[in-house]
C-alpha cells in the first residue's frame, strides 16, 4: 500500500473551486492531494505577431511557482531575471494541450493567456495546472457566450492531464505526490481527450528504463484516472458541460 | 459616505489565516477587503556576503502580483526579466519595515526571507503585506524558539502598515481601495509600531499638493487604523503575542 | 555644532552653473556641499506609447552615479545589466516631483527627459538632483517659448527638495551630509512648492523610529531649507523667475 | 510513397564522421538526410555545485542551430541575450537520454559537456543530436581509458533516438524529414537502448489526437529504426563497440 | 623556419568550399589551415531602421565560435545572455569590411546578413571570416542577378583580410596560427581592397610596442599575402570573378 | 582651412584638471576642444579571477557617455542592459593601451580600474580618454608611491593617443572634432609611447579606402600631435614626471 493509505490506482483527492479571483474571465482554484494551483484565463482581444491577420486565435500559457511552494525556498524566476527550463517545458505543454481541443478559428482574433501559478507544491503541479487551466479556459468562453461574442462554445471536447509511474520496486502507480514522484524509477505525464485519445505522451526514465510491458501498464491507469477527472471537471461545469463538443475540430495548419 | 458604505475612518474588513501554506516556518494569507495576499517567512541558515561574519541575521522581502491580480492582466516579471521599479520600492519598504521591530542581533547569522505574493489586488497591497508579513515573521520565529534556537522571542514591538488618503473633493480617508485610490489626489503610506511611534512615512500627491493640516489629518487617521490592526494582529498571534517586546531593540549600524 | 561647523537648520554652501553642458535645451551643474549633479534637460517631440493620443506631455527623469563618485568605487549599472533597486527609487520621485509643478496639458505631445548625473556624491544627490533638475526644466521650456513652440511658461510653481533627519543623539538636523546621514537614526526627504505645500514625504528610521514631535521640528527645518533653495532657483533663473505660475495646475487624470 | 521514395518504414541515409573536430575528446559530424549535426563531448574535471562532493560525474547537453540552418534566418540566442524554449527542451532531453545509459559513479567528480550544433536542418535534429552525441561520448571516455584515468567504460548499454509521426492521411512514417514534421498530425521522439527498453517517450498531436492503436503502430517503427542506428553506431565504434555495457547501471537517486 | 615549416612570408593552405550549407543565398566554407568557418549570407528584403526609406541596403555580419572550437571550452554566449566585446569587435570589422566594396545603393532596401561560425579555431579566424564572407556575399548577389533583381554586380572590388605579426624574436610573420599568435608580440590584422588600398588597420602590441620600421614590414608582408587570397577567391568565383568592378562605388554619407 | 580656423596639424586646445574628483585615487577632467571626460582611477586591492595566484597586477578600463553628452540623446546603457560594440570597442582599447605602459609586476595582485565618463562629446573621446587615463593612473600609483606600498613607479613611459584622418576632399587632418570625423573618408587612431613607438594603430575606411601615401602622411600628423600631448601631460605631472620610466616593462605574458 502507498505512504498515504492510496490503492496503486487511486487518485488523490481532487478539488476544484471556480471563481476563485474575481477579475478573470476563468479562474479555478485546483487542488490535486497538497497540490493547490491557481489557474486564470483571461481574454486578450489581439493576437500575437505570428498569428495576426488570420483571422483566428491563440492560446497561450505560463507557469509559475510561488517561492516557497515546495519544501525548500526556490529564487524567484523575476529576481533571476529568466525562466528556467522545466517552466518552459511545462507552459509549453499547458499551451498545447489546451489548443488541441479549442477551434482556433471560433474564437476570431483573441489570445486567451492561461497562468498557472502553484501556490503549494506536493507532486503533479503540471497535470494538475492542465486539468484547472481546462475549466478556467470552459469559464472564460463563457463569458463571450454570454456577451454574444461567440455563438458556439470552441471547445471540441474534455482534456485533462494525470501522472503515472513505475516505483522503484516495480509497482504501477497513478497520481504520484513528491514522495512518490522523487523515488519513482520511471515519470510518465499524459494528456487525454475525453473520447480517450492521446493528446501529449511524456514519458522518462532517467537513470533507469522501461519495457513495453510497462508502459502498456502506465497507459492504462492513466486512462482510468483520466475518466475519474473528467467525471470531476463535469461537476464543476453544470449546464456548461453539455456544450463542450458542439464545435467539432478542424485540422489547421499550426504556425 | 464613501462607495463601499464605509465611513472616512473605517478600515475594510480584515482576516488573516494562518499557516495557510504548508512549507514556510511561517505563512499568512491576510486579506484587506478584496485584497487578498500570502505572506511566506522562510528561515535559512546564512545571511547575505554583505552582512557576513558579523554574528547578525538579516530580513529580506519580495514581493510580486499574479499576473491576473488586477483587472488588466499584466506581463509577468519573469517573462519581462527584470522587476518594476514599483515592485522594487515594495520590497524594500517591506524589508526596511520589519527590520526595525526585530533585533537582528539576536537571530544569529540566518536570513528571514518574507514574500508577499498578492492573489488579489484591490487597493493597498503594500499595506496589507507589511501587516501579513509581521505575523508570518513571528510565526517563523515561533518554530526557532520551539527548537530551542532562539531563547527569546526577538520583536521588540507590533508592527503594522496602512494607507490614508486625500479624495479629490478633499475629504481624507483611511484605508484606500483601488477605486478611491485611483481618484485620489494624495496617497500616503504609514507604517509604524504599536507604541505608535512612527517607522515609515511615504506621501506623495502627483499632480496635486497637500498642506500641513491635511498632513496632521491623515496623521490621525493612521494612527487610529494602527491600532485596530495591532489588534486584530494580537488575537491571530494568542500567546505569542505576550512575547513581542521581550527584546529591546539595541540601535546597530546598519549595513 | 556639526562636524563641518554648520548650525543644526543651516544648509551647505549651494551653487548652481547654468548651461554647463552645451547640447541639453537645459541644463545645470548643481552642488550641495561637494555633492555635485549634472542635471540635463531634454526635450523630445513626442510621448511614450500609455501617454500617446491624449494631446498631453510626459516628463520622465533618469538618475545615475558615476562609479568613482563615492568613496568606494560602484560597478557600473551598464555592467550589471540592471538597475537597483535604489536609482529607481530616485528616478520615480524626481520624475513625480516635476510632474507635480508642470501643467503636462501645455506642452503638448513631448516629452522631457530629465538625465541627473551624479559626479560627486556626499549625501542628499536625491534633493541636489530634484532641485537642480528643476531649473533645467525652467530653461528647457524657455527655449520653446523662444521657439515660439510654447505660449506660456507650463510652470505652475517653484519646487525644492531637501533633507532632513534626526542624528543618533536626537538631534534634528537640516540638509544632511554623508557622515550624518550615515550615522542618522531617521532620514527623511521632502519636496515642496514655493508656496509651502507638500508634494512628496519620504522618511524612514530603520533600525529606529520616531516621534509625531520629531516628524514637526523636522517639518519646520524643512520648510526653512526650501525657502532659501527657492531664492537660489530664483537668482539663477533671473527675468524667467517671474514667468513661473503663469500657468495654473489643472487636475488631470495621471495615467 | 514519400516524397522523397522512402518506404514509410525506412530510414533516410544516415552517415557518421567521428573526430570531425580536433579539439574534442570526442567529435562526430552526424547527418541524417540533408540534416547535419556537430556533437562535441568535452570532459571537464570538475563537477556543477550541486554534484559536488557526490563522488560522482554529470552530463550535461547543449544545443544550438547555426542561424542559417533553416529556410529562414533565424535570429541567434545570444543576439536575443536568452535561449527559446524549444532550446531548453531538446538540450534537457539530450542530456537525459545520455544520463540513462551512463554510470555517473564510475566517472568520478567530472562532467561530460556535449554540444549538438546543427549546422543544416531538415527536421530530425533532436534525434540526430542524440544518436551522434552517445557516439562523441563513448570516443571521450575512450580518451580517459587510454589514459588510465577510467577503468571500465562507464556506458552501460547501447542509445539511440529516432523520430516517428502520423501524417495528414492517417499513415505511419519513421524518421521524417522537415516537410513531412510540418504536415504530420502526430509527432512522437522516442529513445530507446541497445537491449530495446524505452529511456524517453514524447509524443504530442498538437491540434490533432492519435489512438491507442496509432501509438502501438508508432513504437513499432521506432524499435525497428533504432536497431539499424545502433548498428551503424556499432560500425563506427569499431573495437570500442564491445566495451559498451561492461558496466552495468547502478540506479542512484539523481539529483 | 616556423614550427610548422612554413617561410615567414607564407600563408597556410587556403581551402574553400562555396554551397557547403544548402539555404543561405551564399555559403562557403573556409579554412586557413586548420581554422574552419562556415561564412552564410542571407538575403533580407527589408533594412534596420536606422536606414529605411533611403532606398539604399545594408550589410551586418555577427560572428561566432561553436564551444569546442578551441583548445578549451567556451562557454557558449546564448547561455551568458550577452555578446562578448571580442565577438562584438569582430562582427563589426566583418561587417565594415564587405560594405566597403559594395555599392549599398544598387541593392535596394536590402539587407545582407553575413554569419560566421567558427567549426574549429586554430588563429586568424577574423581574417577567414572576412575572406570567406567576401566570396558568400557575391554568390548571394549572383542568386539576385539570376532572378534579375539586380542588373550590375554591386561588388566593386576584391576584398580579403590577412593577419600579419611580430614574434617575440623580432621576426615578421604573415598568416599567423594560434601557437604563433599566442606568443607574438605585436599582432596586427589587415584588410585590403584587390586595387591593393586599405580598408582596414587594426595593430596592436599590448605590453610590448613597435617601430616605424617593424610597421612598414607587416604592411609589406600583408600585400603579398592579399594578393594570393585574391587569386584563390577569384578561382573559386568563376566567370563572376569577372562581374566584380563592374558597380564603381560612389561615396555616400554612412548612417 | 578648417572649419574652427586651425591648421590641418593643429591639435584643439587640450586641458587638464588634476584632482577634478575628490573620491578617486587619480582624478583628471581632460578637455580636446569642447570634449570633456572625466577619467578616474581606482585601486582594488585583488585582480579578477583570470589572474589570481601570479603575483601580478590588472588594469582595466570602462567607458561610458552622459545619455546627453550628444547633440542627440542616448538612451542609457544601463537602461538597455547592455554596453554597446561600440563602448565594448572603446573600453578594451583603453585598457589595453595603459597596459603597455605599466610593469604589471610592480604593482601586486592590485586592480587599476579607469573610468571614462564623457560628459560633453564633440570628436574624440576615445583620444581623451586614454591620455587623460595616463595622468590619472600616475596619479593613483602616486598615491600608492606615498604610502610606501609601491617603491617605484610602475610605469614605463608616456603614453597618448590621438586621432588623424582623410577628409572627404583628400586632406590630411590632425585631431578631428565631431563635425569633420562625420564627413571624413578615413578616420584613424594611434596610441604611441613617448618614445615614439606605436602601441596601437586602428584606421577605418568605411565606403571608402586609403592608399599607402595616405596611410604615411597621418602617421607623420600623428607623430607630431603626439608630442604636444606628452608635453602637456608633463606639465601636468609636475615632479611624477621625472619618475615615469623608471621601471622596465619586462615582456610577460598576458593572460
Amino acid at each position: 500500500m502507498r505512504h498515504d493509505q492510496r490503492e496503486n490506482n487511486e487518485l488523490r483527492s481532487i478539488t476544484m473551486t471556480p471563481g476563485y479571483i474575481k477579475h478573470p474571465e476563468g479562474s479555478v482554484l485546483i487542488e490535486f492531494g497538497d497540490t493547490k494551483v491557481i489557474c486564470n484565463a483571461s481574454i486578450e482581444d489581439r493576437v500575437p505577431p505570428f498569428m495576426r491577420g488570420k483571422g483566428k486565435g491563440w492560446i497561450t500559457a505560463e507557469y509559475a511557482m510561488l517561492p516557497r511552494a515546495t519544501e525548500q525556498r526556490n529564487i524567484r524566476e523575476s529576481s533571476k531575471g529568466k525562466v528556467s527550463g522545466r517552466t518552459m517545458e511545462i507552459q509549453r505543454l499547458v499551451g498545447r494541450a489546451l489548443r488541441s481541443v479549442v477551434d482556433l478559428n471560433q474564437i476570431g482574433e483573441r489570445t486567451v493567456w492561461v497562468d498557472c501559478d502553484v501556490l503549494q507544491a506536493d507532486g503533479g503541479t503540471r497535470t494538475a495546472s492542465i486539468t484547472g487551466a481546462f475549466v478556467a479556459v470552459v469559464l472564460a468562453f463563457d463569458k463571450l457566450l454570454q456577451k454574444g461574442t461567440l455563438k458556439k462554445m470552441p471547445v471540441t471536447d474534455f482534456m485533462a492531464a494525470i501522472s503515472v509511474g513505475i516505483s522503484s520496486d516495480g509497482t504501477a502507480l497513478l497520481d504520484l505526490d513528491y514522495k512518490e514522484d522523487s523515488e519513482a524509477a520511471v515519470d510518465m505525464n499524459i494528456v487525454m481527450t475525453g473520447a480517450g485519445e492521446f493528446i501529449e505522451i511524456q514519458g522518462t526514465g532517467e537513470e533507469a528504463t522501461f519495457t513495453g510491458n510497462q508502459l502498456q501498464t502506465m497507459l492504462g491507469l492513466a486512462g482510468q484516472g483520466m475518466r475519474e477527472l473528467n467525471s470531476i471537471q463535469k461537476s464543476h461545469l453544470g449546464n456548461l458541460a453539455a456544450r463542450i463538443g458542439e464545435t467539432k475540430q478542424t485540422k489547421e495548419d499550426s504556425p
